[in-house]
């Protein structure tokens, strides 16, 4: 409930949920649309979903103005119907599973909702089904942040479950974990031999900047190349110039809220389309290695974790996943991959307790060393705290990213019986995501 | 030892430790300095220093063949002496801490070796004298991986020490976590009124790709603009061309190797230096506290967490920060800043504890919401998981780097008695490190 007075200056307009107004307020004005109240809160608040896709509340007072810009449209009620199939056209598969992509503004409820349902794919995007004769299914509303490592398996045995009735499958994904799921799809769908392209978007379709509709063309445009693979598709640049492709192994979200926040980390993107001109640029096709039949592998062990290294690290957290039988650690050491382990004055005497921690640790489990830089390889020969780590039965996760490997420990650990085994299949190449050191016999 | 074979081809050119070699076998050829061999291991392996640093180990069989290229020059035993005080010149005074800056190839134990004494400087870096009356302290020598935050302290109070006698101040340091303790300093010298500059490098002082020289000169062309504050100074690019200023809150290391390796995060750097021609350009100065007296306020406590979420996150984990009584942590959550924290299936059953768990925690402890995404800021008024964690008691971090944000929070719960007052601190603008949202009374 508002107050009776803020009530009554909507009243007076006419003005519901739904309807774009302009508040002004002293020098400040701002333009958006009204959003349903909180229910606890300050009665005089309004609140407005601005075009940037944040909300803003705004103190009533007598000194704000309230006008009308626009009336709220009623939502169409007439659904079209999807086009006879042409076998011209790509068969494309969408896979939903939530996120931004598959999101309206919920006007009703306040804030962004997951709320995509398949009839409704049309509406939004009706220019989809004059490119490819699209097929859509929902396996989840979710948004990433809350996307499990089951997910990843749910997402695999679908995308297995279309594979051959479709030239490419795109599956749409909130951005938030985009990328590890990315690197899951890329492990479990061995010799995948159509493109699986995760598309997701950073503001809802509904909003006038929304950059989904503009991603899910560039990703079908890029099916057409036939390149098999998993790839994460999105803006390369903050405006609608052209997409990128990324490697689902070697791409990271790496901005909160900008459109172009995927990036090839440490690699050429695969490929960049403008999908305005429909044309595509092959960059950098990794190998595939289609030459096999198709495999599916979900199994995963989870009881991995993921460990940012830190100055003033507790050795009692590294006990922490001894203690619960973790069976994997993937580190995100400093620079070339460090841990402190050191010991040189008196601040420094617990890092043996930490050396010490380690060691124990890599006789019943993996621990792998990536780097908090993110970008950049691995090298553990180059310092002292690298060869003392490798003497502990510390692994490299080479050029990596510690979100990769994290997923690829899972994966290694699930698809062997013994540590030995893992270790030998996380240091393979399987997707693209290991590029060998280039010199001979590095010690 | 070396196997009798490899040392008779050793001794057959009078090829000692630290000669320059040239090792060829079938169609690869190595050339750089020859390292001991390691104590452990293969006899038969003889280890190369390449020039990009790196350590090779070549097993030496009947293809292989060693050329001397160069033998090792002895060291020169003259030391040359300071030139006399010139009023004209900054009075500079660097502090050494160890790092790659401070470090020579040892030849005598093999690897890379903090060794920076004193008389040291002189010999390696020369030309500094031309250009400002410099001092020289040790504080520590160690690489920077094994820096605690007991450090920092040390490092802010030798600062204080040297304030009054310098126009600016120095700190050579390791690149791994520079960043982090540039951001102590930035916390720790309040109303700092001379320039800070941290100063690094990727490749050790002896070898012909070190970017040591070129940073140290970039940083003391910068401290002659008399721009008071803390700095990190690095190279721009990966060749010789200009260095960057970065904001010691604000900056963070991103690549493993690679000379241009530090980046202001979501920010225009403070400056751009090209110490060849000795132009400097003041991009983006922060608004300094400099009104104030200064003050050194060095109180930390440690009992803080970083702690980057990652699907499958155990519930447990969380538990681990109150069981061992943490004061606070900082989490670096997906996206706009998000834990998994919404029940949807069965999958996602322990979401609740999870919630339950950052709850319980908040009732002691201040949690602090930064994003893996690194750039960009932290929103949690745009989804459902957002809000959830600001009822629970999260705060954001804003724009704040998940490192930036931990020290701030360590330092926050030092400076202060109580959760609230923390709280607070943690919230403002202390050192540039937060710049607030550019709209209004946003819920």
């Amino acid at each position: 409930m508002y107050s009776d007075e803020v009530q009554q200056v909507l009243d007076d307009d006419e003005i519901t949920v739904g309807d774009r107004i302009r508040i002004t307020r002293n020098d400040s004005s701002h333009s958006g649309i009204l959003m349903p109240r909180a229910s606890q809160g300050d009665m005089d608040v309004i609140v407005l979903k601005l075009d940037s896709g944040y909300n803003l509340g705004v103190t009533y007072d007598e000194d704000t103005t309230i006008e009308v810009v626009e009336h709220r449209e009623p939502e169409d009620a007439e659904t079209r119907k999807p086009p006879e199939h042409d076998p011209d056209r790509p068969d494309i598969t969408i896979l939903h599973t939530g996120g931004t992509i598959a999101s309206r503004v919920s006007y009703e409820e306040g804030g962004v909702k997951p709320a995509f349902e398949p009839e409704e794919l049309l509406d939004i995007y009706p220019e989809l089904f004059d490119e490819a004769n699209v097929e859509s299914t929902i396996i989840s509303q979710m948004f990433s942040e809350d996307m499990e490592p089951q997910h990843w398996q749910e997402i695999a045995e679908a995308v297995a479950n279309h594979r051959e009735n479709a030239d490419g499958i795109i599956i749409g994904h909130g951005t938030d974990t985009m990328h590890y799921t990315a690197a899951a799809l890329s492990f479990m769908l061995e010799n995948i031999d159509i493109p699986v392209v995760l598309v997701g978007s950073q503001r809802s379709s509904d909003r006038p900047s929304s950059d989904a509709a503009f991603n899910l063309f560039s990703a079908i445009r890029f099916i057409k190349e036939d390149v098999p693979g998993v790839y994460v598709c999105m803006h390369e640049t903050m405006s609608d110039t052209t997409a990128t492709l990324h490697n689902g192994t070697a791409v990271r979200k790496m901005h909160t809220s900008r459109r172009d926040t995927f990036e090839s980390i440490d690699r050429t993107p695969v490929a960049r389309v403008n999908p305005e001109t429909d044309n595509v640029e092959l960059l950098d096709v990794p190998e595939t290695g289609t030459d096999g039949e198709f495999k599916l592998r979900t199994e995963l062990d989870t009881q991995v974790g993921l460990l940012q290294t830190q100055p003033g690290l507790d050795p009692e957290l590294l006990s922490f996943y001894t203690d619960n039988e973790y069976r994997g650690l993937v580190v995100s050491g400093t620079g070339l991959g460090h841990l402190p382990v050191n010991v040189l004055d008196e601040h420094t005497e617990h890092h043996e307790d930490i050396l010490n921690a380690v060691d124990a640790m890599t006789d019943d489990m993996v621990v792998a060393m990536s780097s908090q830089c993110i970008n950049g390889r691995v090298n553990m020969n180059v310092y002292d705290s690298g060869v003392k780590l490798q003497h502990a039965g510390v692994l490299t996760a080479e050029n990596m990213t510690p979100e990769a490997a994290y997923v690829k420990l899972m994966w290694a650990l699930g698809q062997t019986d013994t540590i030995e085994e893992a270790e030998a299949l996380f240091q393979e190449n399987v997707a693209g995501e290991l590029i060998p050191r280039e010199t001979f016999d590095v010690r």
